[in-house]
């Protein structure tokens, strides 16, 4: 069960699908050098073995607990986050005016994908804290940042987010938080709210819970919800009015607390408005591409994990004779069939660990020189990042039970702990099926069809390089990917026909289906951009066998998982016929 | 989280997918009318719904628990057990000498279904029992048949198979248990098993074992292994040299024991030869194809108890508004994207219940007229019937988390118990990837591919009959369905070949995505077999709504699921390359 982070895999994929050594050449990043980029991707990866990854089975096992208010978090978390963020890595990518690193955010990405895949609850605090960061940074008064900006950044306090109520989860035009003036500047919030990430903890000294509440005389809907900043300790060091009232008792990441919290027992929590009166659900917004992008980073590291320990489990364990072995009892990873589902786990994994940091790359750039059109290719990126990622963590932890055979659905052995860890990162922020309904609705239209056709564009300059290589090792690579690419340029004129037409419920029926197609068009994209690097590698004489299983990884998601492609293409473009008869099958 | 057993859908898939009418007709079942059928079908659905659904989420909380060698099954499950015994289930389909009903397995197969949607937990303990009788049946001597088959059948005790030990899953051959002739007629056993179903329980007075274990000097690997019959109790009513040694912390099934046994801790087991000495595998293979049969409705079952729930969740709770909708706020029923999970929860789980249907039938052919070519009918489609019903088991009662939002990852609502009992179907009775390398290499080759062939035309013969009906409402449902047995046909005789030409490793390596192109082409034809029935009974004037819901289910399949067709004949055909280089992707 031991765990690795693939550092050397990580830096080859942010130099050769994300670009980070030319963005550093290009002075994007400062005096930023990729040595020192190296060494980060180093440290980072030996904290999240030696500290944070031997948390995750003891988290699992006695997760976090409430008694009189309080929440005590798993044996050894409160040590483990004070080294990691002594070691500096809560502001790492954070603006350097309160303290933060002004590193990119795509070597933050990679650091988090490294947290999560130790253990996705512990990292899931500073994962909040870094919203709230953004959105106080972005909305928040001079004062309020001065107050809260700088403990936030150091990790000396954490943040939350307090969106969700029972009648409110997907639908927070439905939220009934109340918040009233005090008349000295400050607000008064009352309400219950659900499903708030470690809403309450022991890790820091105070907690700061950004809350989306409703003015008296707002409007309705989502047009009424304004943000306010609600700390448990107020600045003169007495408690706020409000209490974790709950823990929930989930399927998975037992380590977080996922609390029920209510504001205002005592007549009102103090709070500070963020932004504007009103409009809370736009600060919010501004912080949505990071968080979910976030998520999906949370998907690749567990996967990782998953991978790891399957393979480990693959090698060791003996069982029958594999064709072609001469030995009368083969390690399992001999038998094709485990190859093939090994190799399915490890491709979807760089797959979509590709797609995060393309995502990555392109917040960063909107950070800089490319402004505008970076921030509309990161907001297209966004929901494939989150939801392919997640989905695809959801099936490769589901195959690391299925390699460990009886052995993966007895708990002791932990690879049931990642499928039952990995299986909510599909439904918190936002589940998969609105973010395909956002990449859909409101993502391709972004510049009337221009940000998607450009990503097809680099698509397909990808598959024509490849095409050009022509090295036989590639296999099928080159034509399944120009086909896959061509599927989803279909589909895509399909749905922006749609969408055109004023038929939104067939660009909805077909969301899921093409935001997989998406997910696969892009994900082969970079492997295949890591082949090409690779290979050419190869041709300057380079030996590292990890050039070859990059070529051969490429090879195989081609011609085995892209492979769905076209069907998929189908089923976005005449699929849809169900909403109009949908309900008639259900209702039999 | 009511359960309600679809008695009126399960007899319609019985006549009009498995034939069940036209077998009565043909006087193959004796003085059996559909009728009759229909009572014992209605009986079953209010035991399955009264009786054991009520035991799920109890054994979920409260497993099983071993203390001092004993083991106590959860509140309730004894008297739950008492009634469904007393209710003659238990010899349902049992031959008439030991006091069974003699009832067609296919309609064990439809009650099979129901008590395991009731609860897999509670199902198990008689699922192990039927194998025990069927081995006892077919291969036990006379006297051993007299003493026990009758208190099998009837359900007063209860059966176990002793297979795995730790070195030995998959791998059979590997076993170490020994067993030694006393002189007396009876074997002294000697061994460790693990994950024993209902090794040790509380439900009856005696639990009658059957073990694997090698005789001395017998020949290595799978033809020294002897089955024994190795009771709890002896005949003189002392305790048998055997114990529970352990229970296994699982993922799910909490309320079905996994018991570690140890056998012979004080000299040895007292057990009794079942079959000739060496020849316990083939003992052990005549019971596979039923026993397989009836963990693929496992799949079933659980899959259509999760629908039930993700479907009265959705027509609940209020989300959004729905395009198209007046109002502001609609059941999340409403919305496409969740309109698609329930079809395909809803489809997935139709379609794996004709395929086992069709394979029950299949081995009450073998039993009456059609004889040795209705075994092999049964032999090629049980794999199909037990990866594909449980991999889409996997998959349905994830969506059914998914369609719960947040309330799906927390334990009260019962959606993740689902998900969680589902994940050991494709792990037990040999593993999914086992069932594929069994289709392909062992089944396809049956009668020199003419048992596959045969069962390719009985597909197209419907397809035609689609496309000859030409309905409207079928929509794309005839080319799909044509062009998945079409891809299902190529891919049979690319592995065919491959067999053929001595590279078992290329039919392998294909082995997993065949299986599933298998299962959706054969799905999808008994969904469309189902549609047509319909479609008839339209034509004559019937207005049950469960005709057009049958229709437009059929077309859902193949305009959504069954486009994966092409993407997986692909993979089987040109999919294989990793098994030359699939260890170098791996390696880096």
């Amino acid at each position: 069960m031991t765990y690795r982070t693939p550092v050397a895999e990580i830096s080859f994929a942010l130099r050769h699908v994300a670009g980070l050594d030319a963005a550093i050449a290009s002075g994007a990043h400062g005096d930023l050098t990729m040595e020192d980029a190296d060494a980060i991707l180093q440290e980072a990866g030996r904290v999240a073995d030696a500290v944070i990854a031997p948390l995750n089975p003891v988290g699992d096992r006695q997760g976090a607990r409430l008694a009189d208010g309080a929440v005590t978090t798993s044996p050894g978390w409160r040590e483990a986050y004070r080294t990691w963020i002594e070691g500096g890595w809560n502001g790492l990518s954070a603006e350097a005016d309160h303290g933060g690193q002004g590193l990119p955010l795509l070597l933050n990405a990679a650091c988090s994908e490294m947290w999560n895949a130790g253990s996705i609850s512990f990292a899931l605090c500073p994962l909040l804290t870094a919203g709230g960061i953004e959105a106080l940074a972005k909305h928040g008064s001079d004062d309020l940042k001065e107050r809260y900006l700088g403990k936030l950044i150091s990790g000396e306090w954490t943040a939350t987010m307090n969106l969700t109520e029972p009648q409110a989860g997907s639908d927070l035009s439905l939220l009934r938080s109340r918040a009233e003036p005090a008349g000295d500047g400050t607000y008064r919030i009352v309400g219950s709210k659900i499903y708030i990430t470690y809403g309450e903890h022991d890790l820091t000294d105070n907690i700061v819970h950004l809350v989306l509440a409703r003015l008296k005389d707002a409007p309705a809907g989502t047009r009424g919800i304004s943000l306010f900043l609600v700390p448990k300790f107020l600045p003169d060091t007495s408690r706020n009015d409000l209490r974790c009232s709950g823990l929930e008792h989930k399927l998975g990441i037992h380590g977080s607390p996922t609390c029920s919290m209510a504001f205002g027992d005592n007549g009102g929590a103090t709070g500070w408005l963020i932004g504007e009166e009103n409009r809370g659900l736009a600060c919010m917004f501004t912080m949505m591409n990071s968080a979910r992008l976030n998520v999906g980073l949370q998907g690749v590291g567990v996967a990782e994990r998953s991978y790891q320990q399957a393979l480990a489990y693959a090698r060791d364990r003996r069982q029958g004779k594999a064709a072609g072995s001469s030995d009368p009892v083969s390690p399992i990873v001999d038998h094709a069939d485990v190859q093939r589902m090994l190799l399915t786990m490890k491709a979807y994994t760089a797959a979509a660990r590709g797609i995060c940091y393309l995502t990555a790359q392109a917040l960063d750039a909107a950070r800089g020189a490319e402004g505008k059109a970076g921030l509309d290719r990161a907001s297209l990126l966004t929901p494939v990042a989150k939801a392919f990622s997640t989905d695809i963590a959801n099936e490769v932890t589901s195959l690391g039970v299925q390699v460990h055979g009886g052995m993966g659905f007895v708990e002791e052995t932990g690879a049931a702990q990642h499928m039952r860890d990995a299986r909510i990162l599909a439904i918190y922020e936002g589940t998969n099926g609105i973010q395909a309904i956002d990449l859909v609705a409101r993502k391709l239209p972004l510049n009337g069809g221009a940000t998607v056709r450009a990503q097809l564009a680099s698509m397909r300059r990808v598959a024509e390089a490849v095409q050009k290589d022509a090295t036989p090792a590639f296999g099928h690579l080159g034509p399944r990917l120009r086909a896959g690419i061509e599927s989803l340029d279909r589909a895509t004129s399909y749905l922006l026909k749609a969408l055109a037409s004023n038929r939104p419920e067939e660009a909805q029926a077909g969301a899921t289906p093409y935001l997989r197609l998406f997910g696969l068009a892009q994900g082969a994209t970079c492997l295949a951009l890591a082949a090409l690097a690779s290979n050419a590698a190869l041709k300057t004489g380079e030996t590292d066998p990890a050039h070859g299983a990059r070529i051969a990884l490429a090879r195989f998601f081609a011609e085995n998982l892209l492979t769905a492609a076209g069907g998929l293409e189908q089923s976005v473009v005449d699929g849809g016929g169900f909403t109009q008869d949908g309900m008639l099958a259900l209702a039999g």
